[in-house]
């Protein structure tokens, strides 16, 4: 077997079969198979694409590349949940404790943010003291004790992916349905879990911009994830505005928090609710997503999410103080306030505009080696649908570099369409199972 | 402009301006745009193509990327002729010569053998002496001299287009037309020239198997040559048998000898008389090709262009003696006679099968780095059309090294098909010009 070989019959739009692709992974991973020839392979995919059954075996290959997760120590059901990515998508934050509180395990590992998209590792540190950075026995002894654990990626795990992601980053390959499943669902997978929960978000601040595209991907990867024998739904949520009233790292924290307390914004908390009821269903921890949601009202209302938040904040290293202060967490130290140029209803607040200006601001990176600023962001003061008078403030940004304010408020001068009143769309637009 | 929008670009089948590409083909050649880069984007070109407008620069691009020769102190009409390859092709050696004499200057820059096809350079160097190694003086003042030079690719002509194939052969996308035409035509514009004849094979033994891609390609060479001001015209010629009866280095220099002395097989001697005739209307030295002919007839019979050949072998450094005693050439030391099977007629001989039996005897490399064995190759003793008696000689195999002589066997014992007469085909398929 030959990379060309390979490349070829992917070229002339012919299926390879699961030798082929297992060896085309684990040669690539190992670097024998070389940069060029994957640029070529992964190009004719993006062209030609993969039939379901490839795709299977080329994201089983990807999650075995490295290590592979063994939870079977963790007596409780394992569920996951990802999200494609949205601008102040903060959701993981306070859905993971409310569904530990309830009896799922999930073993959360998460990446950075990365251009408009903000990242929950980069929210879960700015947390004074919190890491994410955690070993192999930290990470199951803090998921054995509490239920949950919050991790980044350890270089040991999907290797192939972190090679082959900077690869397509650089040859124009990056949206590809089939790469991007791939790429997900064999970091998910190789958590060893029982259920997986996706949050494919839609919209101007998406990565998928159009519904049909977005439904493509979420069948796609229940797809793999049903191939792989782990129950998985997705949800396909709108992503036009940003979710909740702030975006950065330390204030979504603190919105987290809300949420935990059930004084969330609706939308956030809306969301929130609907994923982490379906973690419970899946987690046959109830039955139905009626008494899911009675479930997890129960262990908000009684607080004992937020107090399980609190104990991995500690067990990660974290000020667990900051649940009860949110001063103690980073801050900007300047404001700046924009106002509504005329008075009328909020017809739209672009997402896309907000993420960048909440980027510009220093709150995201537009390149990996890029620093996070954790006390920079932008709170929301009108969301669609909301009535505004003209001078009433939009949003306040929050920041520490004086030269970087021009370019946010260039950008969010242009996010907000203030006219006639409209009804807005459902948040939640399909459930989509195997 | 980055390697990246460029891709995309492509990748989603635009078309790329001509800055786009000129700066691609330059960024490529100095190491700014990456390998990766470019393999993603020739597979992108293999699946989406390029328009005749793209291709044309893209080709014009890669001349540039080097050096590119400036003959105007060469008064005579310049005219060259490249073929795509074929098992016994040895068609530029006699053709070189023979136009020369009559007034056409040939700055022939040649290829070496690959795969079951040989290459003028290891046919030429079979001659004890000869370099085709010349630097830019000595090159320019054979051409001057003689009106003829046989010189190898030195390193500063078309450097994108050495990186371009290397990347291209490791990464599956070699056989495209656009892809292919712009390798060929960025060659051969940058010799300088006032007309190019083109020799598509078509057939079992050419690179292109079926009439309507070697047409396709022809027709795209010839578009790039009447882009770049250089008349251009292809001949799409029959490439099932071999060329010829030798198939070897030294013995089709010997065979090559026999076509100057107006000795040499029907075949052979029809394409060369074809394609040179060609080059001297393109030159302007004749106005018809009957003419032409007629013109070649003579300096064959005269011995002029025999004359020329045996001068051009001593100008570069070889034992022109070569001409009058075949014996100073390298020859095999062993020598092994395939039978026919059955009395009959020869329908087919396997131009491919003989090419790969070839190779495997010495006469051919499989990779760039293998050396080729002069002294070794094969005869045929019965070609298409002609009646055979069982166990009658169809081929003789000279060889050096026993332990090859069964590989190539077991091609040559497939290689001929006899039963019924028939009737041969064409030769000549077609000419296309602009």
């Amino acid at each position: 077997m030959t990379a060309v070989e390979l490349i070829e019959k992917k070229r002339d739009g012919d299926t390879l079969t699961a030798n082929e692709i297992r060896w085309l992974i684990d040669a690539y991973t190992k670097g024998v198979v070389k940069d060029y020839q994957m640029a070529a392979m992964t190009m004719a995919v993006f062209l030609n694409g993969l039939t379901a059954e490839e795709l299977a075996v080329w994201t089983d290959a990807m999650m075995h590349s490295g290590d592979v997760l063994d939870l079977d120590m963790i007596a409780k059901p394992k569920v996951d949940k990802h999200s494609t990515g949205g601008v102040g998508d903060k959701v993981s934050i306070p859905l993971v404790p409310m569904v530990a509180a309830c009896g799922v395990a999930i073993p959360m590992i998460s990446g950075r943010g990365l251009g408009h998209t903000g990242g929950t590792l980069d929210k879960l540190e700015s947390i004074p003291g919190f890491t994410t950075n955690l070993d192999r026995e930290r990470f199951t002894s803090i998921l054995e004790q509490y239920g949950l654990v919050l991790a980044g990626q350890s270089k040991s795990l999907v290797p192939a992916d972190r090679k082959l992601y900077a690869l397509r980053d650089s040859t124009g390959t990056v949206p590809s349905i089939p790469l991007i499943s791939s790429s997900i669902m064999s970091k998910k997978l190789a958590e060893d879990l029982d259920g997986l929960v996706l949050d494919v978000k839609v919209g101007i601040g998406a990565f998928m911009k159009d519904e049909a595209s977005a439904r493509t991907l979420a069948k796609t990867m229940v797809g793999i994830g049903s191939a792989h024998g782990t129950t998985t739904v997705a949800y396909l949520t709108r992503m036009d505005e940003p979710l909740g009233l702030e975006v950065g790292n330390a204030s979504e924290i603190i919105e987290s928090i809300a949420v935990l307390r059930g004084d969330g914004p609706a939308d956030l908390t809306e969301v929130t609710m609907v994923l982490a009821a379906e973690m419970l269903v899946l987690g046959g921890i109830e039955g139905s997503l009626e008494t899911a949601n009675k479930r997890l009202a129960q262990v908000i209302a009684s607080g004992e999410a937020l107090e399980l938040f609190g104990q991995v904040i500690e067990a990660q290293g974290g000020n667990r103080d900051v649940i009860d202060d949110p001063s103690l967490l980073p801050k900007a130290s300047h404001r700046f306030e924009v106002k509504a140029p005329a008075s009328g209803y909020v017809r739209a607040v672009n997402a896309l505009a907000v993420g960048r200006a909440a980027m510009s601001l220093g709150a995201g990176r537009e390149t990996k080696d890029q620093k996070v600023d954790p006390g920079v962001g932008i709170t929301l003061h009108a969301k669609t649908g909301d009535s505004v008078e003209q001078g009433a403030p939009l949003a306040t940004l929050a920041f520490n570099d004086h030269d970087r304010v021009e370019a946010a408020l260039a950008l969010l001068r242009e996010a907000w369409e203030i006219g006639e009143a409209l009804t807005p769309q459902e948040l939640i637009i399909d459930r989509i199972d195997g």
